[in-house]
Parts: C-alpha cells; sequence; structure tokens
C-alpha cells in the first residue's frame, strides 16, 4: 500500500504544480490535469488516456475511481487534503486530479464520417471562456469536428477545459494553420462561410448551409485574416441593429450553427 | 489651476478605490467609475450624468475632454500616472477615469415605443463575462429593453462595463424580481416564452415571436424559477444533439433573440 502524499515539495506535486501553471510544460511534456469525476468519465469516453490519478481517500474511494478509470496502466496516489487544495482550482470537488495525455490534434486526425458534415472553424481565439462556450455550442450542434485556426492558446489550459464543461473531450478538434485548414477544406468539397461585419455580405439565414459547410469566425477586434476572402468563400453577415456593431464572437457563433442545424434538420 | 493629485492616500483616490472594489460601496453613493474615452462617450450619449473626471495631462488634454464631456457641472482633477496606474483596470488606456452617476433602474423607468416590442429577460445571472455578452446581443438586436430578474450582481461592476464593451450604456435595462416583472409583462400584453432543457417544449424557431414577445433565460445551473411557467407562458427549447445538454446561457439567449430578430424582419 502505498504512503498518502503530503508534502508540497514531493516531485510529483511539483512536477503538476507547473504542468497547471505553464502552457510550455504541458508541450513539452504532452500531459496536462483535469479534476472531478465528471471531467474524468468524459475524458476517458473521449478515449483521452488517463496516466496518473491522485486522491484524497477521505473523499473518494479507490474503487469509485476505478470504475471509471478501468485501465491497469493507471497509477493512482494518495494525497492529504492539504496537497489537493493546492491542486484544485475549484472548491468543493471531489477530491480528485488526474494526469490526462493531450491528443494529437493534426488535421488528418479527424475522421467525418457525414456525406455533408458541419464544421466550425475559429480563427486565433483569446479568450477561454469565449473558447469553452464555443465548444459547447459545437457539442449542442453535434458539429462534425471544431478547426482552431492559428491557434494562440493552449487547449489544455485549465480554464478553457472549465469554462467548456468538458466539451474539449466531446467534440472531434483539430489545429493547424489557416491556410493549412483552408486547404484541407478545399481537398473534402466543405465549402467556406466567413463570417463578418462588411456590409456586402450576403444575410446569414438566406444562405444554404445543408451541403458540406464549414462556419468560420474569427477574432472580435481584428475578425478573420484575408486569406479565407479567397476562392469562392461566401461572406456572410448577421445584421446588427443597435449603436455598438459588435457581439460576443461565440453568441455570433452559436447564431450561424443553430441557423445550419435547424435548416439540416427541417429541410429533410 | 488645480494641483496634481500625485498620492495614494488623496481622500478622493482612497474614495474611487473603495468604489471599484465594492458593490456595497457604489450601491451607498450610486456612483461607479468607468474608463477611456469610448467608454465615456457611450455613458453620456446613454444619458448618464458625469460627477467627476480624473485625467492624466500629460496622456490627455482636457480640452479634449471637455469636447466629449460638456457639462459646466464635471469636476475635473489632474491625477500623476501612478494614481491612474492604481485606478485603471487596463493597460494602455487613456489615461481618464469617470465617475458617473448611477440610474435607476425600477420597471416605471422604462419606455416602449414599440407596438411589438421585443424584451429580453435574464433571471439572476452571475457571471459578468456572460451578463456583458448578454448586454451585446441586446444592443446587437436592438431589443427593446433589458430585464435583469432577481439581480445577483451590481450592474456597475467594472467587469460587466467592459465584457459589454459599453452595451450597458446603450440598452434600456430594469432591474426587479421576477414577480414583479412577470406582472409588467402582463400588463402590456407582452406575451412570455421561457427558455428550457425540458424535452416537451415547443422547438424555438416554430413559434411565432413578431408580437410582443419576452424572451426570457435562466441560470445554466438551475434554470428559471417555477413562477416563470405560470399563466400562458410558452416553454421553448433548442434542441441539443451533442453529449452533453449544454450551452452557455449568453449563446442560448443570442440564438432565441435572433430567431425573432429574423422573423420581424422578413416577416414585414
Amino acid at each position: 500500500m502505498s504512503m498518502k502524499i503530503a508534502s508540497l515539495q514531493n516531485p510529483l506535486v511539483k512536477r503538476l504544480i507547473k504542468l497547471q501553471d505553464k502552457a510550455r510544460e504541458r508541450k513539452k511534456t504532452g500531459l496536462f490535469t483535469i479534476e472531478g469525476l465528471r471531467e474524468l468519465s468524459l475524458a476517458i469516453a473521449g478515449d483521452y488516456q488517463v496516466k496518473s490519478i491522485l486522491y484524497v481517500p477521505e473523499v473518494v474511494g479507490l474503487d469509485q475511481l476505478s470504475k471509471i478509470a478501468t485501465s491497469p496502466l493507471i497509477n493512482f496516489f494518495k494525497i492529504s487534503k492539504e496537497v489537493y487544495k493546492k491542486l484544485a482550482y475549484r472548491e468543493g470537488t471531489e477530491g480528485m486530479i488526474a494526469v490526462i495525455k493531450a491528443k494529437n490534434h493534426h488535421l488528418e486526425q479527424i475522421k467525418i464520417n457525414n456525406k455533408n458534415p458541419l464544421v466550425l472553424i475559429v480563427e486565433a481565439p483569446e479568450k477561454p471562456g469565449n473558447i469553452g462556450a464555443l465548444l459547447r455550442t459545437a457539442d449542442a450542434a453535434n458539429v462534425d469536428a471544431v478547426f482552431i485556426a492559428n491557434p494562440t492558446t493552449d487547449l489544455y489550459n485549465s480554464n478553457i477545459i472549465r469554462s467548456s464543461v468538458g466539451c474539449v473531450f466531446t467534440n472531434q478538434i483539430a489545429m493547424g494553420s489557416s491556410s493549412e485548414i483552408r486547404s484541407y477544406l478545399k481537398e473534402k468539397n466543405i465549402r467556406i462561410f466567413c463570417a463578418t461585419l462588411t456590409e456586402n455580405s450576403k444575410v446569414y439565414h438566406t444562405q444554404n448551409f445543408t451541403k458540406a459547410t464549414a462556419i468560420v469566425v474569427g477574432t472580435e477586434a481584428t475578425g478573420l485574416s484575408e486569406e479565407w476572402y479567397q476562392d469562392g468563400s461566401q461572406s456572410i453577415i448577421i445584421p446588427m441593429r443597435g449603436e455598438i456593431d459588435s457581439m460576443n464572437v461565440s453568441v455570433a457563433a452559436g447564431i450561424l450553427v443553430f441557423e445550419a442545424v435547424k435548416q439540416r434538420f427541417t429541410s429533410s
């Protein structure tokens, strides 16, 4: 039976703190942490590999954890409440932190079985809360894949995992440069619809999103990079009627994606 | 010519720090602070009364400020860069903080001229980022009013002002208990559509939102309180097809409100 880790100086604990604080460390090791049984279940359901589980035995039993995390390759470590408190980002969670192996998010990993896929593309998103909301929308709409073009943040940032309420694990997500993603879409004959704020675009709900469709949104500050508008992409706009021409990017994406969902499920 | 305030111990500076930090202090004094010329212009355009302006003379000129803030009742104070840095919540803004008088957000202040108004009601919203996004959506959709039912946060929290990108000033906003707001809607013959996650609701886009319409959204955790479902309210649902039945509240509100906007501007 293993000892309980009770020191913040323990090398494993120090490594985990580094992993939580530094995107660079996550990139170097290919690992990240999650917490709570729900996130653990979703990660496992999403085919993520669990390396280790640290748990407070007074709070959660090994038998309970073993029912969710069944792989014999997982290392279990008991930790004290104090160590847990240092590692946990929320209060009142269930006394467990898991170390998970990041997935490969290259474009070629994406599997699309739908003949007329619907995919969501987000260029250079910055705020973890927005990325989380976008991933929730993507899950709710059951899009075939999410592409993050020119990513600026680490997907396994704890704020993204948290604000996605686990949807970071339920979506197929690919990352790449905008031009790589554009080539991919072209090769697959997926039509590109670029969300814009420019007046000469088509109003979004006049467009047909029932064929193979990519909805592309950019940043709130600068919109999409120029290359998205090339070669037959269709610019679309959500007409705004207020004093400030601006909408939260995840709200705009939600409106566009659910217009597509509506067309797909009422026209068939 | 007035002296420049250079000490963090200055009574005015201490009062402003308190105002920024404590909702209780804002409530007691009926004052709040904003920063930057854009927020100042929007607040003035929204008929907010400016009490004082503190500015760093090396960064922004009194002549420039006086062009925006024309009321002779405004007190101007010069401050040092150090004082500004302490008071400002963002880097790189334009060297000015203004003290603004809060508005009265009672229901009876709301003016609706539209025969078939569209209003957005949010019950007990918590996260400033969500409230900001909701207010941006309300502005973009040009709804007739926003109602915050059973408010749990102070509207003039700097995080709300910031994430609303000024839309806290461009919308008509009323606050009250859910039952006060329900009575108000009933009296005005505004039909209530409650966003839910329950299966026996009507799919949102099958409903007619072109008459006097209130779209009501609740919290992500607990939804709407029971009373909203009484007396002829219509429950509506955004069908979700993913693994996690959950959507960011401001995204859900955006989808519903823009469905109403679409119906209103394509059916006429």
